[in-house]
């Protein structure tokens, strides 16, 4: 009945998100007080606090304090950007033995799971009995197996709401103005952009994703056929975008580069793409054209405050299902994944995945979210909507017009 | 009693904020509905819509419709970054006689002070009797006359908590980081940026107005004993710091050029410092210091959801006021100022400042908010507190010790 499981660790990796800490808090609510768990320790910036033996008490921690801390963006345990090797991964192991670890969670993206899976490789060859479970957290969105993943609806939000501010902004003072999203190598936080698009003629007019080849010639005409269509353009632009070599955008300018936009840096696909309109579209649409680009940067996984509050929920449930499956102890290792019901209302189902089916891989976004070569397709918001909750409401005067004396 | 007054003309100019359609608003219900008022007109994209005669009729905008405009963020009649010659403004003016304009109201800056001055200069002359008043805003909080701008308390607000997000951020995943907040000849917005430190150790660690002359040597020093000593370093630093001879940084660059930093664009300043950062103290503290910068960008002055509410209710409270002053007809012109009451809990009191004391004139961070060369004094807060609101709550795990095995 009540076998006992001796200690259990939790750790936090990769970039943060709004709700990476309601996961940590699911879980150790779950397992602190529980007969069958002696100590709930938490891992200092991760596997680097296994490796270092930094580690703290999380059963110790008063509820107010749990409560203060889910509503914290990013990792209150400390975060690492590390991806084990096979010979750390044994030491990681060696540690969890030495404190009796028999249930780890690793919060995290699919390095994460990549390491867990690797530790349950050498458990199972040591025959070690511990339970190894990847919580899911990431802004991009980017796992397999699920659909999708706790700190993107957060994120999402963000970039829609910026969005809808600067499309309001872009309208008081009509230019082109591009937005750069974080996301290298999957498109779902760029996609979140036309959340932002509530009435006729809003923004964002173009979007741009690495899933599609992108082409500056291409791009500097898509931008003049919409600033002359709407007398502005507003541009959602992955930070990922690149050509049919792969290369980034800034990469491939490097080899050829003939102006003088920036080559590195916080703003350099920003500028540069402004750069090469400006040039481009100056000529045709006049020399006061307005061009002005904005990289949102870390803002988006952790602004204070902001969050959608389902993604909040449903980041917490992942934390304290990860450690129900533990504790219950039928599936040994896994990821966990978020199962959308298929009603009209939204609703979510959680289940274990096989961690091999979500290490290393990155998920694209979907095709059927895409629509040809600058845009997303409309069934996209009801995907992403439910994940974001409802917007601000953007009210436009209705212009009654004044006969021209 | 209640003497016609023709007609009444609203614009809105300069960069937008998150609350200046409430000030819109605000004269809107003073008006609409007033019998002494005719009509009351928009002009689309300020002075602009003036000059070409494009007007939009206010008074027919439904309640409901003002009231979610109220909330949008950016100018909903359209701005204009234009400021008018004497010539022009003579234009202006004939244009105000043609459609028997009798209250002329200006949102903006002190750039719309100084319109609204011209403006009603040649009405004296030409002996046209028309209100003129300047309804300030501004995020950069510079206008003088005034204890604070509307839109200030909002844009301080997303500073703040961009900082208390990209502080946890940088406790995560330690390093330096550098945030280059809006602000090109003041220091206020760059200085809410101190209301993000909420517990021991909290960033901003360093933070750097215009008003302080900038020094790239002493930045780095700062930095690497801030590093040293909390092992990480966030730093807030306005767009507009310049060195002694009045250029700005990225100015100076330009001139003995050596590295490969960008010299224009929307990331310059921030990877300028982050380059020399790198380059200087990267020999010191190790090849893999991370060092990062964001530039804040429109976010701040546009970001759809977020406001003061302190700040939304008094920039609706200074169009009424302008609407009041302007249909009581005492004082013929002016800009309203806003006065902090001497009382322990914050409250403000309105009045007509003279238009020539606000145009042109920018007004810096006050002296007494700055503690010497990085950093702003502990005054600040009682100062900006209560424009910005509550902060969201930021909660630190207690960190229980586990001793070392």
């Amino acid at each position: 009945m009540s076998k006992p499981l001796g200690n259990a660790l939790i750790g936090q990796s990769g970039g943060p998100t709004a709700v990476i800490n309601q996961s940590l808090v699911g879980i150790v609510e779950k397992l602190a007080g529980d007969p069958r768990v002696k100590h709930v320790f938490g891992a200092v910036h991760g596997i680097r606090g296994v490796l270092e033996d930094k580690l703290v008490d999380l059963g110790k921690e008063k509820r107010s304090v749990l409560e203060a801390v889910a509503r914290t963006p990013c990792a209150a345990l400390r975060s690492v950007r590390k991806k084990p090797s096979r010979e750390e991964c044994e030491r990681i192991l060696t540690a969890l033995r030495r404190r009796d670890v028999r249930c780890f969670f690793y919060i995290g993206g699919n390095d994460s799971a990549e390491t867990a899976f690797i530790l349950d490789e050498i458990a199972v060859e040591q025959h070690y009995d511990v339970r190894l479970f990847h919580v899911p957290k990431t802004i991009d969105n980017d796992l397999c197996e699920t659909d999708h993943c706790p700190g993107y609806g957060s994120a999402a939000r963000f970039v829609a709401q910026a969005i809808q501010g600067d499309d309001q902004d872009n309208r008081s003072l009509p230019g082109i103005k591009i937005d750069v999203v974080m996301g290298r190598h999957a498109g779902w936080l760029t996609a979140a952009s036309v959340l932002a698009r509530t009435y006729e003629g809003a923004g964002p007019h173009l979007v741009y994703v690495p899933e599609r080849v992108f082409d500056l010639g291409r791009f500097a005409d898509d931008v003049e056929r919409t600033y002359r269509k709407w007398g502005r353009c507003l541009v959602a632009v992955s930070e990922g975008v690149h050509g049919p070599d792969g290369k980034t955008i800034v990469e491939s300018r490097e080899k050829d580069s003939h102006g003088n936009v920036q080559l590195s840096g916080s703003g350099a696909l920003g500028d540069l793409l402004a750069d090469e309109v400006k040039k481009r579209l100056a000529p045709r649409l006049g020399d006061k054209l307005r061009v002005r680009a904005d990289t949102f940067g870390y803002l988006q996984r952790s602004f204070a405050g902001l969050i959608s509050e389902v993604d909040a929920k449903e980041a917490r449930e992942v934390g304290r299902f990860a450690a129900e499956k533990a504790l219950e102890g039928r599936v040994k290792h896994g990821s966990i994944s978020i199962v959308r019901r298929k009603k009209k209302e939204y609703s979510a189902d959680l289940k274990v995945s096989e961690l091999g089916k979500v290490a290393k891989v990155t998920r694209p976004l979907d095709e059927e979210f895409i629509a040809g070569e600058n845009d997303i397709a409309p069934g996209f918001l009801d995907y992403a909507l439910p994940l974001v909750g409802r917007l601000p409401r953007i009210g436009l005067l209705s212009d009654h017009p004044v006969p021209m004396l």
